[in-house]
């Protein structure tokens, strides 16, 4: 949908002129009650159930959580996916050209916050006729969205369902994120930016960002589970070459399905070549994701991350910051995720009980650290399904 | 020293003339009885303690250890320190010429491992007459080459010092050398590490190398404490240029004395400025590690890391592997380093008691996470200050 009114942005410019690509499942009821809009993380877009007619492993990245019959149920509900301004997947990015001046924004791209995605969303649904939502939903940087929505649009917000996500990055989460950009920016296929112009792309840098992410989407249990010290595998690279991974797929078990499995004994003795399977793993995943993903989209999107505190104009005080909030809450979080790990989660439930807000919390006992909040835990599964049934019943959805 | 004697490496290859680089500190006693020798760990190297003359600032990377007066008392005990085969201080490694072929080694230099540089080390105490150790002792990477003295030469060895080790990587520890290593040999001035004849020096490497191992030296909650999301300080160039932190100090509050504090209240909205502490701090220790440190010894010691596993020769059964270990043991660990966690060390101390050897086990309750064991911790320092007096009595060692 192509947006020609000024958006003005938290940092003081504005985009004049933007398009948001948005998938819709499900139909819209009526009294335009059951709609539930969810928002992406980092690498994600707004596909997030369903296939593509006639392409196969085309899976939305939500897939195992949003259709018919599944926890946010598509017989019930209208779910709505919308991509990201400054994302790489059809909203307006750093790869299209600004209006401006007739040049490809590149290193240009305002730089974007949790608040201009959420005002940006909100306009979506002014265009689609939606006032209020039945609920608000993501994971991650998702979720940090989710949360945002209760205190931009507390009026237009019944329920907000954040998973794995956090009040504010740590030092650490923080410091990660600036690590990657660093390998980016510094690479010298970079060009301050302005890539495109220069028919490159820095994938190496990319590579690296992406290898560190992945390291910090899954816990240490079940690294050493998958992978341990296991010695590398030949690479089948027909297995390596095939197709299909979801894009914000994270989970080690893909990776290790792309490879033959055939240990060796014997250590190489190279401090070059893969010695270890997680090594082939985190640059089989690097490779791809330097294939597809834009290098300043990566940059923003994890300034996004950075920026997002709600508290901050506060003086820290997040109980003070979510008394704006008067929607329902669902938050859930899983033990092994040391990204957003559960006191991040329970910093939120308290503030919000500080305010007397309906608050329901799941920590859920996975050993899949981060990348928990994508995968099919039945007790995640559960707890989100019998949360959007009871939504259902509130706002007379049915199917 | 000088050693022409051909020594053979794991990998099957082997050095036909090397030198190593050496400290000694107090006086070897009459019946050789009082040596202790220390091993280094990654960016390290044998000046263990003391300043040279005249040089400020020049102080030892475990001055705070070792000297007259302190834990392991130079009064009493003869301190060897050894820099490594394959580091860059000194002793025979990439940067040195290749005497087969006459060019300097670069990546051509035998990958060396931590079974390797014990062997190094015993020919070095051999050359100094000192048939066996009172101790031998080390932390992170040096506790695993303590831990491999007793393994190698247990009839050499009267105790061993294990501090902040662990008795192999975990699939996470791998995952993050692999990432710095990959960021250094994709590096275009790596030039497949013969960067030495380009002129060249892989910096943008050597950084996101060591901006990964800092995050992963600090605890989250020490970051938080020390940086949390303050916004940048103006950075004053002088302080920052000033010089003279320890070569293995990892320590933030060494990093933020260079800065000045001057926080700024407001968000600058950028992709690429430095925006908050924690990335001002990062990409100066980068910046003063890219300066000093060579790219090809990063590989190295960073490939030994991955080696080691005593346990591997005995599928896996590290008690069965441990079986060989004659000596008595002090293990420290610290409980917020998540880098070689406390369970880890506790592994080994599992092991030596299933083999009945006389152990000692502290787990300092210390916030800075894998740093620790180069910090100044009362307790820390008490432990070790105590071992080492029992040491002394039973070798007859006095000042």
């Amino acid at each position: 949908m192509h947006f020609a009114t000024v958006l003005p942005l938290q940092s003081g410019a504005s985009l004049r002129d933007y398009s948001l690509s948005f998938e819709t499942y499900g139909t819209l009821n009526a009294d335009q009650s059951n709609a539930v809009l969810i928002c992406h993380a980092l690498n994600a877009s707004h596909h997030v159930a369903g296939v593509y007619e006639g392409q196969d492993k085309s899976e939305g990245w939500w897939d195992n959580m949003i259709g018919p019959g599944k926890p946010l149920d598509t017989n019930k509900f209208f779910v709505i996916g919308v991509n990201n301004l400054g994302s790489c997947f059809g909203s307006t990015g750093p790869m299209h050209t600004n209006p401006d001046t007739g040049r490809v924004y590149g290193a240009d791209f305002p730089v974007v916050t949790v608040e201009d995605w959420v005002d940006a969303q909100a306009r979506l649904l002014d265009a689609l006729g939606i006032q209020t939502l039945a609920a608000v939903m993501g994971g991650s940087l998702g979720g940090m969205q989710a949360l945002s929505w209760t205190l931009q649009y507390p009026d237009r917000v019944r329920h907000a369902v954040v998973v794995a996500s956090a009040p504010n990055l740590t030092a650490e989460n923080i410091a990660f994120n600036e690590v990657a950009r660093r390998a980016i920016v510094t690479d010298p296929d970079f060009h301050g930016g302005h890539f495109y112009e220069h028919g490159t792309v820095p994938k190496r840098g990319l590579r690296i960002a992406r290898m560190i992410g992945h390291i910090t989407y899954l816990s240490d249990d079940v690294m050493n589970e998958k992978f341990g010290r296991q010695l590398r595998s030949v690479v089948s690279k027909e297995a390596a070459a095939a197709p299909g991974r979801p894009k914000q797929g994270t989970t080690p078990s893909g990776g290790s399905a792309a490879h033959e499995v055939a240990s060796v004994g014997a250590y190489l003795y190279s401090t070059q070549d893969v010695e270890f399977q997680i090594e082939s793993y985190l640059r089989y995943q690097g490779d791809k994701f330097a294939e597809y993903f834009d290098a300043n989209t990566y940059l923003l999107i994890t300034r996004a991350l950075d920026y997002f505190d709600p508290a901050r104009t506060y003086g820290g005080d997040l109980s003070h910051a979510l008394a704006r909030a008067s929607c329902k809450f669902l938050l859930v979080s899983f033990t092994t995720d040391w990204r957003f790990a559960p006191k991040r989660s329970r910093e939120i439930v308290k503030a919000l009980l500080d305010n007397r807000r309906d608050v329901s919390y799941a920590e859920i006992d996975a050993p899949h650290g981060h990348d928990a909040f994508l995968l099919d835990d039945p007790r995640y599964m559960g707890v989100v399904s019998s949360y959007f049934d009871s939504i259902a019943k509130e706002v007379g959805a049915r199917s």
